[in-house]
């Protein structure tokens, strides 16, 4: 597998994880040193704990929606691989860098960081669709 | 001059290219390559040409407020050091990350991203005062 499918593949199950609300696939896919996350509206968190203690929490909340997401971009950089892709979670659109690591030849997440795009889906994609 | 000093040094300098509204200063900033940036509702920029035409965009723009920033946080992980604060922009708090990569001895910007937090900043700094 390339380096972009193996980054790709590796964006695609986060996402797996979270919409299946499992905790140990979503472990799994964070290193275990320099990671962060911006959740949005949310403060940063910074470390390995704060951040999976984070998931827990919003797989605990039952009102959480799925997250679908279209637009992806990768871009590989030495052993850093961030994909950017626009998140749907309902009807609001999302922006969100999902920045790997590669480590002992796996993508593991360093940071995620997801802000609001100031557009509603249909005007996401006209922007986005080229 | 340690790397989180000149890490820190480039983060300051961002802000004060911003806020002097100084293309110049803010293009020099930048490396040349794989830079992304995703500001506050807007859909991802990819590429330099994208980002440095973006903040021209900004700086022409009469009604754009300076940008203060607080609560810094510096990780370094070999030749990325990316830094995590609190940006604030007259009455709105935002998370910002401002990825670098060292390139020649010099930390650019590879990518940035600021998302607005949900909380006012009085409950900003009351969460991320520790």
């Amino acid at each position: 597998m390339s380096d972009e499918l193996a980054l790709l593949a590796a964006n695609h199950a986060y996402y797996d994880a979270f919409n299946a609300r499992d905790e140990e696939a979503m472990a799994a896919l964070w290193a275990q040193h320099n990671v962060s996350c911006v959740h949005p509206g949310w403060p940063p968190l910074l470390g390995r704990e704060a951040v999976l203690s984070s998931y827990e929490e919003i797989f605990r909340n039952p009102r959480q929606k799925n997250i679908a997401h279209r637009h992806v971009h990768c871009l590989i950089d030495g052993d850093n691989g961030r994909v950017i892709c626009v998140e749907t979670v309902g009807e609001a659109a999302l922006v969100a860098t999902n920045w790997h690591r590669l480590i002992e030849g796996r993508w593991l997440l360093v940071h995620h960081q997801a802000s609001p795009l100031a557009f509603d889906l249909a005007e996401s994609d006209r922007l986005l669709m080229h």
